[in-house]
């Protein structure tokens, strides 16, 4: 029988990867270069928390820990989130988009924030009349955290 | 007065931009060659719907039309989400992480579909047992909406 999804509609705008359709997809790694960005969402809350970066050996080490590893383009190795404070993030259920270009995971927030900054979100600045205000909730002091 | 976040901590991961803490923050657009990765979140029900991607002219006339408009990097030029399909999505809100790379909207999500594979969500594979299985709601028959 031949699957509902296996012809695609024309695609709107990124959905070209539809020819994939179905449960016949994969993480397209090449995209970005090797890298795929992986949107965390509280799985209690709903909450966006951060967005992160994987590779192919940080997607294998978060299935295989069931804790959220990242790629940090800036320290170019890979990045155990909660490493150094302690706020692991416990993958709950893991998603795949459409185009395979992006991930989803909804998480238990260890410590309750994600945010080195202390605040629950990484999203915590709000468009309002033209300027970014800090909202929020702030859990933790990063002080006492990472030290000063 | 001293701003409590003009000192971060040291910055765990991707957190490397904090040194522009508080409300003196601008969204990087140099990061990622001149886009930046958007979430867009359902405002009433917060599920995510997809992950698109703005350059500067994207984000301005998101911000002049309060309808979301991406750089579609397949076709190479601004996409008016909902210009085929009528499912325009409309800006209720509008965040920015704590490095400044990465936005956040959340939309009232027209016809409500965002993906063109006719699902609520484009994050509609979802991952059990090694395999990606087709999970979520479809709420439209692509063909219908965008033809044969």
């Amino acid at each position: 029988m031949k699957h509902p999804l296996s012809n695609p509609p024309p695609s709107e705008g990124e959905g070209e990867g539809g020819g994939k359709g179905g449960s016949v997809i994969e993480i397209d790694f090449k995209k970005g270069d090797g890298l795929i960005p992986v949107i965390i969402q509280d799985a209690s809350t709903h909450e966006i928390l951060m967005l992160g970066y994987m590779n192919r050996e940080a997607w294998e080490k978060t299935l295989k820990t069931n804790r959220a590893t990242f790629w940090s383009r800036s320290r170019k190795k890979l990045w155990l989130k909660g490493e150094t404070s302690g706020h692991f993030q416990e993958v709950k259920e893991i998603y795949l988009d459409c185009d395979g270009d992006t991930l989803l995971l909804k998480v238990d927030q260890m410590g309750g924030a994600a945010c080195h900054m202390g605040f629950r979100s990484c999203f915590h600045h709000r468009y309002e009349e033209g300027r970014w205000e800090v909202s929020g909730e702030r859990i933790f002091d990063p002080k006492e955290v990472y030290g000063e």
